[in-house]
């Protein structure tokens, strides 16, 4: 059996992941890569900590060159995370010929075209199926399986923290507040939560997938994004109302050429493969031109889901031949160049939730206005509101598909309106059929 | 740009989904594989046929041989199904050194060693992600992503013409033979469905896929099949009531290292993900140790679906180098010698649906039977039958977990009642717990 030695840098969450995965599978990893795996030295800040796997102390290290320095470690598994020092130590690594495995999606998305240029011009492979939606092969399928297809539509939950947090108030009634703290018990939700909850975590990773699927450089900053934090029961209660549920969802479509990325929640009905995708799962719905509706499922947190994705790169790496002087990966990200549409570009169904005072001719102005600007109702909702004088009602109206820019304008007149107390949400609705 | 010759074994549904993809996306393609990809010669039996897709008439013929001794044909994709003479040209052509991709699971399941023996000893590329549900890059998930896990069990819904006659079952209230014919009518069912409705197209998909996920050979006559033509509109009514919905599953487990292989009608929870696959749809459930639960779901037929997978084939040959002397594939199906559980020795949950005469003590001198037999009851439903004299009775029964070989013990005795006029089914209920 041939031999190979590898580095982590990382022993966090996914890097105990890797290093049980190597322990637990180690024969079916042998026979599956051809290789017998040695973890000759794993990089950390903290050599004493207790990390729950019984790791040689002897192997740890808060010295990267250790690592680097070393000639036997053909392949580095980054899991540390952030920018730097990851994005250095793999950049040096990669000078050095090392073949690359890493779960950065932050590093990925935000400084990707650095790190996919040196893999290539050094000639190493570059391996990320953890970055993004941990477990579930994602970036395999998207860039060996579906590189038939012109991709036309990708819609997915790529955060288990707010699925878990919208599943407990759908399914529970438990208010945002609530579930999240149920989040941060259960060690789904970090500790500062707000990339998650705040939609920066998903905005990334549709920033790698879109750049996948198009072929194309996508700037992270021309993903729209919205948090779930304005969600709130009463939503969730009209979402139910309408056959439809509330996820937090990372779009991106091709719309003549055009790419539209966006992250917000969004109601989507009931029946649709994705609705029912609950708890901390998450789920990539993939429309394609010959594949048709394509999704795919899974865990994309923890550290054997990830684990599992960071040790099948390693497995690729090792099933290519690792000693040929000169790789060449593919480049996928600078096939096409692809124009980006604005938000207030996008065409949606809406559902706005407002607060009124309980006055005749009240819905009247609204509807007017709503009409000056084009757009058109589906439907209108009205109930009395818990206020001490009774003179308020809740009033919700979904239109029909119209464009963002006409919402925001009606949105602006809307709220000039004296009889109009306030507009407590806006929730694009997603029908798939657009 | 490079270019590559091609030829095409049959253009039927499959062939002509090739064909239409290769023209329709021929930008994607030639980007993303670095060639431009020529279609030279098309075997079929008939060249006059009309087929719906313009071709020009001198690229097809009726002569293999044309195909065989053309040295420029560098990858052959046989889409013409059977057994001979597809597999006689396959071997034929890799003696040439020809790569192969194809979409033949018929073959695959009952004769793939010796097919996989000659690739691997010829040196050329082998690809067949179209021969198991269609456009769902399961083959690739399972031999590229999943390689760090031991794949503890699989459930697939393999068949879209039997999972379409269950949907309508299901959400129309269709019988079998309405649900049949208008299935045919679709295009979904053939004119001889007795493959699809009778489990055996989804007994060759299963063998494939556990071989791949077990990394052992599996005959496919170890697989357990039974078909859907015996489920009643009842039986569906039932399993709505205990909150299940009934799937023609494809399941295999590994039980202490042993394989348990089986097709049948399952009833499963409806909040289960596999549960929501309705219409022709596909999807393949897998639990690895590492991974935890991943689920791939998409069209399982179709000529654009299926052409999507074997292009994608096609395309994973040209990005590795084709031109290189011995390609070294990894052969996955005898890493491992796994022993075969018979089927009387599956632990399940039984739905039993008889009918009985409508007399005390039936029920009792029942499970007295199922007592002795070691079999303990969930619930029991007893309900009027629609006959002349009212004097017979549908009584249900739901066993606990319990062995199969005491189910079939205790059939076979209660049968001998002579207030028991018929078993009318037995269903298997798989709760994913065991
Ligand atoms: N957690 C998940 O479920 C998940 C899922 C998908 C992707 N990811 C990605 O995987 C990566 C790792 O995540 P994680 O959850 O495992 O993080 P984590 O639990 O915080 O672990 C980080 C590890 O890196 C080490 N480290 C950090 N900075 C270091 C430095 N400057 N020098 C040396 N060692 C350093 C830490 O050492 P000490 O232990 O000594 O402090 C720790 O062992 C991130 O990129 C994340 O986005 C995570
Ligand atoms: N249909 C699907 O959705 C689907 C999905 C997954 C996998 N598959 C697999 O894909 C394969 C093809 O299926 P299909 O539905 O495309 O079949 P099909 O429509 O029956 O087409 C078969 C083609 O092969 C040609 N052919 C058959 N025998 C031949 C012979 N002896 N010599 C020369 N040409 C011959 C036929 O030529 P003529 O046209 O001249 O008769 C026809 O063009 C099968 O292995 C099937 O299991 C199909």
């Amino acid at each position: 059996m041939k031999k190979v030695k590898i580095a982590l840098l990382g022993l966090g969450n996914v890097g105990c992941g890797v290093w049980k995965i190597l322990n637990s599978n180690k024969e079916e990893i042998q026979k599956r890569s051809g290789y017998e795996i040695e973890v000759a030295k794993i990089l950390v800040r903290e050599t004493k900590k207790d990390r729950g796997v019984i790791v040689p102390e002897e192997i740890l290290t808060t010295d990267f060159n250790e690592i680097l320095n070393d000639k036997d470690i053909k392949i580095v598994i980054e899991v540390m995370g952030g920018i730097e020092p990851a994005r250095e130590y793999m950049l040096k690594a990669m000078d050095k010929k090392k073949h690359i495995v890493t779960a950065n999606k932050m590093l990925l998305a935000t400084g990707g075209d650095e790190i996919f240029e040196k893999a290539d011009s050094m000639g190493v492979m570059f391996h990320y199926e953890a970055s993004v939606a941990g477990g579930i092969p994602i970036i395999n399928g998207i860039n060996e399986s579906l590189t038939a297809n012109k991709v036309e539509q990708l819609y997915g939950i790529v955060n288990g923290t707010t699925n878990y947090i919208l599943s407990k108030m759908e399914t529970e009634g438990l208010s945002f507040k609530a579930a999240l703290d149920e989040a941060t018990e259960k060690g789904y939700a970090e500790a500062d939560p707000i990339s998650d909850i705040e939609g920066f975590d998903a905005q990334y990773k549709l920033a790698i997938l879109s750049s996948l699927a198009f072929g194309t450089k996508i700037d992270v900053e021309n993903v729209y994004r919205e948090g779930i934090t304005n969600i709130k029961s009463i939503d969730m209660d009209y979402a139910k109302e309408f056959k439809m549920v509330i996820k937090l969802l990372a779009i991106v479509k091709d719309v003549n050429g055009k790419l539209e990325l966006r992250v917000h929640p969004t109601m989507i009905p009931k029946n649709h493969p994705l609705a029912n995708v609950y708890d901390s799962f998450n789920a990539i719905f993939i429309k394609g031109n010959a594949v048709g509706d394509l999704m795919f499922y899974g865990r994309g947190a923890g550290d054997l889901p990830t684990g599992s994705a960071v040790v099948s790169d390693l497995i690729s790496i090792l099933r290519s031949n690792i000693d040929l002087e000169n790789i060449n990966p593919v480049v996928k990200n600078n096939l096409w160049d692809k124009k980006i549409r604005d938000i207030r570009s996008v065409e949606s169904k809406y559902y706005i939730r407002t607060t009124v005072e309980d006055k005749p001719g009240v819905l009247g102005e609204i509807t007017t206005i709503l009409g000056d600007c084009g757009i058109s109702l589906r439907s209108v909702i009205q109930r009395g509101v818990e206020s001490p004088q009774h003179d308020k009602v809740t009033l919700v109206l979904v239109t029909h598909y119209t464009k963002e820019a006409k919402v925001i304008e009606a949105i602006d007149e809307i709220y000039e309106l004296k009889t109009v107390k306030k507009i407590d949400n806006i929730i694009r609705i997603e029908d798939f059929k657009n």
